[in-house]
């Protein structure tokens, strides 16, 4: 018989936007309750969090509407991110710098060649082990066939190039969609690692064609691939943990001629996993997947015996349709979560 | 000093979807002074078009619409098509009978299955001289890694048995977004013809990635492969030629979480095309891309000297934003045509 009930040590999640303002007052509560002890926080805020006095202001204001929750920062990469700022902010707690393709793609056909402008900030991260996150996309170039479909492909000899020449430095290659992703990283060495999130696990290309609400970036890919992700997941490969890149939108802003990217899951995140990881057989890897190996990779204290734990049964729970609230211009406004209205088969017990 | 006028024979476009009721009459008269001669019309209503009877009252509903345009009407295939119902069709000079695989596209739940059941209608058609017009996709399965971005090129084995068993029968790929489809029909004998739309000419995968009006089935694909359909167009192929697939749908049901497959591109096809065309150096293939290679096919009657003519013109026109009308229900819908609130650098001139 296969288990109704399974506890685990709260979960980590290791790549998180939270927004500002109103949005962020509306979906940081949900995390309290949510199973989850860790919230790794994405960076691209306006403006974008690049120093670390922003980035310990922005912890506070979270904390405060989720006091449970272990907020890790991050830094945004960019031109005025100095060695200097580096040493300050890995003194002051802050876990990471994030790498969006656009931030380095000035004037530069395949963008990424320009990392090399960020080589003393990247020797200072090594240097006081801060974890470097990599957005893996190129830039779409249709003159050199790159698209969305293989973006994140394109983009895998830059990691590798990266580990080469920072062997020590941790690199977080995230929210990985692809075949060729899992056995890049699966080839490198101990200090690369890689986020899943948790739609990738459940979306192919089909499923976002002509569906906003399950669009994001990178797109979900062929069913091969995630065959790739599911497998890894499966297997409890120590370097693959869950990042669920949880990206909440307002709902106008989704369903609109030209959406945004990005699928909201903060609010519900192991009903999902639970309920995806029992549909292809791997639901043994959830704890290894979501509390286990993130953690080591990023050097948290490892579980014990008494850390405190998240109950999962089998019994249905309905997504809701959405999550309303009022921006900050006084609109009601709403972000729809994933898998909006329909029922998972595992929920938390509380 | 490249061209700034350009005087063609009326154009034919082999592949369109001119709806019933209020969208008919809104979309329809449209094509009047579109500088097109023939509309090759879809049978994908509800219910579908399974008789020439029907058929006959479909197109004398679109011939008061649009008087100047010679319809050509198509049956759809499916269990209630018959041998006999062939020969009653080709007397009465229905020209093709399309086949839709089961689910893929709008109004295609009755499509087919399996092609072999069809045997019988295909060697009537064969024997009196009828177009087999195929949807050219198989069903997404993702147990066998199929998805909307392969589904193309996974159906053109059945394109190659069905010219095998069928070599006299003519048949149209229709809608070809990818290399290997263009490559399969290159391959195979003058009977085997291709359909390629105006917006396949333009978009790629990134194109119809969160923006709702440009997703349409098939999908568009990878960069190289509309390269491939630009290559084959520009060659002035004579088995390629002009098929819109132009789809309208009211607005509400585009920007919606999950929207229609179609684009919309009937009222401004030349404009689109030459616009187009012109993007890739490609201008002269627009005569027989749009005017003689689908007649050839189609055995239409060959332009002459004193055929009717459209003279583009290199002057800018702007596309509407939206094209509105009342629905059978009263209310106040609107079509929104591909590349909306944009500027075409080719027009047609009055």
């Amino acid at each position: 018989m296969s288990p109704t009930t399974l506890t685990v040590p709260l979960a980590d999640d290791f790549h998180v936007h939270l927004r500002q303002g109103a949005l962020m007052n509306a979906v940081t509560p949900l995390l309290n309750g949510s199973g989850l002890a860790t919230a790794y926080v994405m960076p691209n805020l306006k403006p974008p969090i690049s120093s670390t006095d922003q980035a310990l202001a922005y912890k506070a204001e979270l904390q405060k509407l989720a006091p449970g929750i272990n907020f890790l920062m991050t830094l945004y990469l960019g031109p005025e991110l100095t060695p200097d700022e580096i040493r300050k902010a890995a003194k002051a707690g802050i876990a990471g710098v994030k790498s969006y393709p656009r931030g380095v793609t000035t004037n530069s056909d395949s963008g990424i060649e320009s990392y090399t402008a960020y080589y003393p900030v990247f020797a200072a991260m090594e240097e006081h082990d801060m974890v470097l996150n990599l957005h893996g996309e190129i830039p779409s170039d249709p003159e050199n066939d790159i698209c969305v479909m293989n973006a994140e492909e394109r983009f895998l000899t830059h990691l590798q190039q990266l580990h080469t020449a920072f062997p020590k430095l941790r690199i977080v290659l995230e929210h990985a969609t692809t075949r060729a992703a899992v056995e890049m990283v699966k080839s490198l060495g101990e200090t690369v690692g890689c986020s899943i999130t948790v739609h990738h696990l459940a979306l192919i290309v089909d499923d976002w064609a002509g569906c906003c609400h399950n669009f994001c970036k990178p797109v979900a890919k062929f069913p091969h691939d995630r065959a790739a992700l599911r497998e890894v997941v499966k297997s409890a490969h120590p370097r693959f943990f869950l990042g669920t890149d949880s990206a909440p939108h307002p709902r106008h802003t989704k369903e609109a001629p030209q959406t945004v990217a990005g699928v909201f899951t903060s609010a519900l995140v192991l009903p999902y996993l639970a309920t995806i990881l029992d549909g292809f057989d791997a639901l043994d890897s959830l704890r290894p997947f979501a509390c286990e190996n993130g953690r080591r990779f990023y050097k948290l204290a490892p579980r014990t015996a008494d850390s405190a734990t998240a109950a999962l049964v089998k019994e249905p729970v309905q997504v809701p349709q959405e999550y309303a609230y009022v921006d900050d211009e006084g609109n009601k406004r709403s972000v729809v979560p994933f898998m909006a209205g329909k029922t998972l088969t595992w929920s938390l017990r509380n």
